[in-house]
């Protein structure tokens, strides 16, 4: 199948990218190399060094016989979109090519306005070019479990029947998202879904869990193949950060009373979820939603996994947990349960969270600490006001 | 109280903004004028005149009395939201000053791209403004009820109790918009209550029926003071393009069935909505939607009551109705029913739909039909392709 992964140079796109073509699809990446240029204006880089990506891909030649195509442009001009669907000619369009930090979106007022235009307008302008190019194109679009929020109900993948005062109906599931970025995203929802209906378009939306995990199959066949690995406050997501905080000896930084609970995977099964829903496309005109997660922690419970993997780990001495105020606006104990039944149907094989993924991802920190600004660490950006200081003294740490 | 009146140049702003300053609040407008542009770009005019803005208000204070202080200006640009937030000191803000028309989001990408950022990065450097300036103002936001879409449940305000296996919640009410405009609105919605949420702002997000009408006691006293009156397929909504296609003896066109069924209201009523909603203001963090609008009728059914209505006025004729190919992607017969109590809670009397209220609509536009391209009112823009063409050959017809 020829897919173009859009965003194929970031944490999440690169292992994807490489997965798909491991898997014999012809694949494309289209990127605009935003990712790294956020790095710079946060003072931040990846944990573990990574290479542009034209050498990524030349060493893929190299390491696997297969071609990736990149194409370096921005989704937010529209002419690059038209050109790029008009030379690829894909079937699927994964596309991971948004701004994707929560805390990026809530430092002010001109954040939050760049995540929202340039998500949904690369989205709009996506969906065009394919309604008028070949709307049998599959669209995969990467959402966020964070769309629906902790309502207290079980949440569905997408949609909900609900019996009202005698009638029933089936319901897109009420959103309840927690940043401007995960608004950015129910606005895409809610763009997509209209635009299958009048154009009779495809798409598949995997609201995803938040993903932990640095290597793939593919990313450990050579050094320069390896993916991003984020510990800062901005980019950092739950479990990375926390190994990065138990290698580097700094203590795990749990916001609140660490309730919070969310829905995870393993970065092995999103290429799994991706690839699944590649082969396996929607109906013309059909929209739907895949949650994509393969199991639910409290964050109080993963510093609690890392804590003690960590400080069995030669070496790193005790790791240690702090509870400090939480910079988000979040019920900090909740009910959390949701539905994944639709990737599991389609024959997704769940990675469980295991010690020794934690053990390796805490090892992969220590190998590169002297890359860690521990500045960079502590939360800066504070949900309850409109302008947060998140410039880090130091900067970034090079090789 | 200090109310400031965006979009105060419109087709309801204005009107708006003369009744509250003739309730005796201190109102100010801004706007910043692009209605009057889109008539250039779409070839067409108000059946009645209007005049500038700064005519208006003088002509108003001549009349009344009553200072109302004109702000010439875009919500896009942040600086001037600021200042005139600033500068005004408002107590509560009732935002008009969105692209309001379904269609002409839908002419093509540009203008979809175009409709949504506009509304949603207006709203965004609202939110911006008065969280930083003072977090007590009110936000009155006008929102349509077209953002609830026609589902086959009754459809409550804003919010719906869930039972659902076992548990239950007060969630958003699912959203189901139907074209790139009201998509933008819900939007909007999703924006505004998570800055109540973060911010502790207020604001009630005033889900609209369809207006209809265009003389208020205020606009009456003077040629001065008229506002809008379309009839273009663009941006004529429904029962006033009825009327005016009764003025001219074009047929009513009627999309599909006709049993397309929307809440609407009456001109009049749309004043004391927002009059009440001012003097009544939420608790500090509170998001509350109040569905505005005083009953429902199919497109059918007003057509009907129109042509009855016309073809009982002299020297007009026989009103005939034509089915045409509905432009839109949409249900043509559906069960509709939604939930109105807080408004009429509040004390509003609801003016209904009466034969005089069509025929004095009818009137005004046969006194007028020298102005009216008849080029404009059969619909051109397509939901079911991505590009239409709306020019209009003839252009707009002067004084």
């Amino acid at each position: 199948m020829r897919i173009l992964v859009l965003g194929g140079d970031g944490y999440l796109g690169w292992p994807t990218a490489l997965h798909l073509s491991q898997q014999g699809h012809d694949v494309g990446i289209v990127d605009n190399l935003i990712r790294r240029h956020y790095d710079e204006e946060m003072g931040v880089s990846s944990v573990v060094p990574i290479r542009q990506l034209q050498r990524r891909v030349a060493t893929w030649k190299e390491v696997s016989g297969n071609t990736i195509e990149p194409f370096v442009g921005d989704l937010n001009d529209h002419q690059f979109v038209t050109r790029v669907l008009q030379q690829f000619e894909p079937e699927a369009v994964v596309h991971f090519a948004e701004q994707r930090s929560a805390p990026y979106s809530m430092i002010d007022r001109e954040h939050a306005v760049y995540t929202q235009v340039n998500n949904v307008v690369g989205t709009l302008n996506l969906l065009y070019a394919i309604a008028e190019l070949n709307p049998a194109i599959h669209l995969v679009k990467l959402g966020t479990m964070g769309e629906y929020g902790a309502p207290n109900i079980e949440i569905e993948e997408g949609f909900i029947e609900v019996t009202h005062k005698g009638r029933t109906d089936l319901l897109p599931f009420p959103k309840q998202p927690a940043s401007f970025y995960h608004l950015s995203k129910v606005h895409d929802s809610h763009n997509i879904m209209f635009a299958c209906r009048i154009w009779g378009l495809r798409s598949t939306d995997l609201n995803q869990g938040i993903v932990y995990g640095q290597h793939t199959p593919e990313t450990a066949l050579h050094a320069d193949l390896e993916t991003r690995y984020d510990y800062d406050a901005v980019f950092g997501t739950v479990l990375n950060r926390f190994a990065v905080q138990a290698a580097v000896g700094y203590p795990l930084t749990v916001y609140g009373k660490g309730g919070q609970t969310r829905a995870m995977l393993d970065i092995h099964d999103t290429l799994a979820c991706v690839e699944l829903t590649c082969n396996n496309p929607p109906a013309e005109g059909e929209y739907r939603v895949f949650n994509q997660f393969t199991e639910s922690h409290s964050v109080r419970d993963l510093a609690e996994r890392v804590a003690k993997v960590g400080s069995g780990i030669a070496g790193l001495g005790e790791v240690r947990i702090e509870s400090i105020p939480d910079p988000r606006v979040e019920k900090e104990e909740h009910y959390y349960s949701a539905v994944t039944t639709k990737l599991p149907a389609l024959g997704l094989q769940p990675h469980l969270l295991s010690d020794e993924t934690i053990a390796h991802l805490i090892e992969t920190a220590v190998k590169h600490r002297h890359r860690v600004n521990v500045e960079a660490i502590r939360p800066t950006v504070n949900w309850r006001t409109t302008k947060s200081e998140v410039s880090v003294s130091g900067g970034a740490v090079g090789e």
